[in-house]
């Protein structure tokens, strides 16, 4: 019999030493995931399941190779998911939209990348159609069910991503970021989602929404796991047109101070809980050396806005023409409105903006005299489904407050879990780095994330099934 | 009584020395250079003349200088031009639309760091209207006349500004340049166009046509006097938001041996002669020590046509929507049918054609690997007035096959001249190298032109007045 899932640790070191003390095997591990995913029926996570056959195929080929073999693959036997806008060969690419499917017949190469290091493919995960949302409920697959509430939004666009880490189905997810879809689901579900510089991942395989400034991303439970899923995804692609051959910043502990920037002005939406938590969390990297400077967030506001009311709207419409000219019935009905809005804007608007843009990442360029990482709440608040569906796009626009700037600012970024608020949900901060300082990022939020003693994900849930839920959330809280 | 300006050697070592020695004076210089333009009467080369008393006040204060004040000026007493869309103190900007024009009460910052390095102003020269265009004959301010043969056109659209060099009315001009605007005119006047990396000379205080890929650019008798001009011109400007803070590639003496690319199709619209002369000018460089490296010139073919075909139109008219739209009638006829055709390009076109772009820059980027420097002729051919008014658009559109590209590639280019065609005019070959490899071009260019023994701009046909032309060409071509 098929052990319960919440047995499963998925962090890479505690799978690779299960592993390596015979504990587990990638057969079991992949018998007990699709299990798993079966029994949990239908819970919006997948677009596509791999088929048993092929996955245990595929973990016997793994457990067929000499341990020499085992040891220069990175990520032997560490079961991943990819958000259905990335091509991996065997599925269809859909992104969210049945009538845009597709059959690839190569690999996006990240997923080339982390194949050839070992990892073995779940399933395509489900999404904000055509990642063009920050919520998780715009698809026709359903809403990924957020583990810690169904009743509230999982966040998007990479929402069965980030569930599918946190629910333990995988080690961790390839996904998607343009203006937060590889962060504001990592804090709705108590993942870490790093959100890489642009271009270092190569866009190739994938089904463009807004090629200029978006970026593939990472879901994992820990920061190190993303690292370590980042390092090999990561490759300069010359098929790419927006790949970059810079090297990173190089990796070094982050020195025992450090000056983290925190909006002046922050807005939580009434939410009073997480104005809170964010406030412990300013504390708690005080505690860790760092020295908090309060920095002006006009400018990434008018950032905000260049992004999601304005010209790059047009880039998104123009990669996605064909089918809202010619087949709007396809398309989810909230995601059409918007798709279509970028059909009127000009190519003089576009020019515009982007000079301004530039103006604009002058101003922020400066703040790295004053600090060495932003730290802003990765989300004011959380919704409900049924408050989103009510008012579908000011809620989405809220979602993005802090996360809508960064890659239009040519920024990286490293979302972590902060805590819990008396609902139960989970809420994050987001530690931001210049562009190539990735590493930087993470270094700020790993020290965050392992001062915590939060759980990872939402296994203790299931493990916790029969106790009280309130009283394990006051506990984690407190 | 004034002497003739024939007599005036206005390169700037020449000029340095009759100053040091005594000859001359800034005083007597301003006043036989406006004589000059006196006796020139109306020669389309200027929109505005400093006045008189100006000039010579200015004159004067520069002589009231000690010697010491005086030598740490680099251009002490060097008369010069700037194009009618760059703002100079004491002179509407025009951009050569009368009902455009506004009195700036600033310097452009490269126009204030030319007069602060003891530069004096003569005057404003005449342009393609909004720099709109490569010939020179777009002007409601008249035909800047080519020196050399007043039925051909003076290329543009800094049409005045090479000619202001080529007849020995300045010692440079300050001009601008986005498809070529810089080099043509120096090829049809038999001066240098120097046209640096984009950014390196800021654009604050221009009317900006096509601000993301437009340059300012220098126009001198000789690459090192344009050097001389573009080393004080040059500086960051944070008020730019496409100013580039990037140090160049250290100037270095050229190697005796380099290679250089020459397309492996060239096209000189029938003009046998001109291509005899690029045929030429190739051997030299081969004399000088250089290899020809054949290169395949689609991905600059394919840029080119982005640029006038495409895209950046669009920017065009947005940086000027509001006389378009407004005043059309304020517009050169020509001029504002190819504006009004940046209005229906959509911002959807734009993002994918700088998508395309990038791709295209990728398969230039690689080119460095081969060769040291591009060689090319900067026109095909040269064309009548008559010719280009009954076809404005085909005609305008060959003489960018050269340069249209440069821009949008994010090269550096120096035009020189290569010299005479049997019908009396001259023609040029341009050095492209890298960004910021702007050294790197001159060195080239400098080096192909001071073994050419050609006349310096037209002093030489004014010197030569009571000879016979077609002797002095004939002499000049052997």
């Amino acid at each position: 019999m098929t052990k319960p899932i919440s047995d499963l640790r998925l962090e890479l070191p505690q799978l690779a030493a299960a592993y390596a003390g015979g504990a587990l095997t990638p057969s079991v591990v992949v018998e007990r995931i699709l299990h798993e995913i079966e029994s949990r029926g239908a819970d919006g996570v997948w677009i596509s399941v791999v088929r048993r056959n092929d996955a245990l195929a595929r973990a016997r080929q793994l457990e067929a190779m000499s341990s020499r073999e085992r040891e220069a693959l990175p990520l032997w036997g560490i079961p991943f998911s990819v958000k259905d806008c990335i091509d991996a060969v065997g599925f269809p690419t859909t992104s969210a939209c049945p009538a845009f499917s597709y059959v690839p017949t190569r690999n996006n190469p990240a997923v080339e990348r982390l194949l050839a290091a070992g990892a073995i493919l779940i399933g395509k995960t489900n999404m904000d159609q055509f990642a063009t949302g920050l919520i998780g409920v715009r698809s026709p697959y359903g809403v990924a069910r957020n583990p810690f509430d169904a009743a509230y939004i999982p966040g998007g666009s990479s929402s069965g991503a980030a569930v599918s880490v946190a629910a333990g189905l995988v080690s961790f997810a390839l996904a998607t970021d343009t203006g937060g879809s590889g962060r504001v689901p990592a804090a709705f579900n108590n993942v870490v989602g790093l959100k890489p510089t642009r271009g270092l991942i190569s866009g190739v395989g994938t089904v463009a929404a807004c090629r200029s400034i978006e970026t593939l991303s990472i879901f994992a439970l820990t920061v190190r796991d993303a690292q370590a899923a980042f390092e090999v995804a990561r490759a300069y692609d010359e098929d790419d047109p927006f790949s970059r051959p810079e090297p990173l910043e190089a990796s070094s502990q982050l020195p025992a101070e450090f000056r983290f920037g925190v909006p002046s002005q922050l807005e939580f939406f009434g939410d009073s809980h997480a104005a809170a938590l964010f406030g412990s969390a300013v504390e708690r990297l005080q505690k860790l050396g760092g020295s908090k400077v309060d920095i002006d967030y006009a400018p990434f506001t008018e950032i905000n806005d260049l992004l999601f009311k304005g010209p790059w709207l047009a880039e998104r419409y123009g990669a996605l023409r064909r089918i809202v000219d010619e087949q709007p019935a396809a398309l989810f009905p909230v995601t059409r409105d918007i798709l279509a809005g970028g059909k009127t804007i000009s190519g003089a608007d576009v020019f515009a903006a982007q000079q301004r843009l530039n103006i604009l990442k002058r101003r922020v360029a400066k703040l790295w005299d004053q600090i060495d990482v932003l730290v802003v709440p990765t989300t004011g608040t959380i919704y409900r489904i049924d408050e989103v569906e009510a008012d579908p796009i000011t809620l989405n626009a809220r979602l993005g407050t802090y996360t809508n700037f960064v890659n239009l600012a040519d920024l990286s970024a490293v979302a972590v879990p902060s805590g819990f608020l008396p609902n139960g949900l989970p809420q994050g901060i987001t530690v931001i780095a210049p562009a190539f300082a990735d590493h930087r990022a993470a270094s700020v939020a790993e020290r965050f994330h392992g001062a915590s003693d939060l759980p990872t994900g939402a296994r203790h849930l299931r493990a916790a099934a029969n106790s009280n839920h309130a009283d394990l959330h006051e506990e984690i809280v407190t």
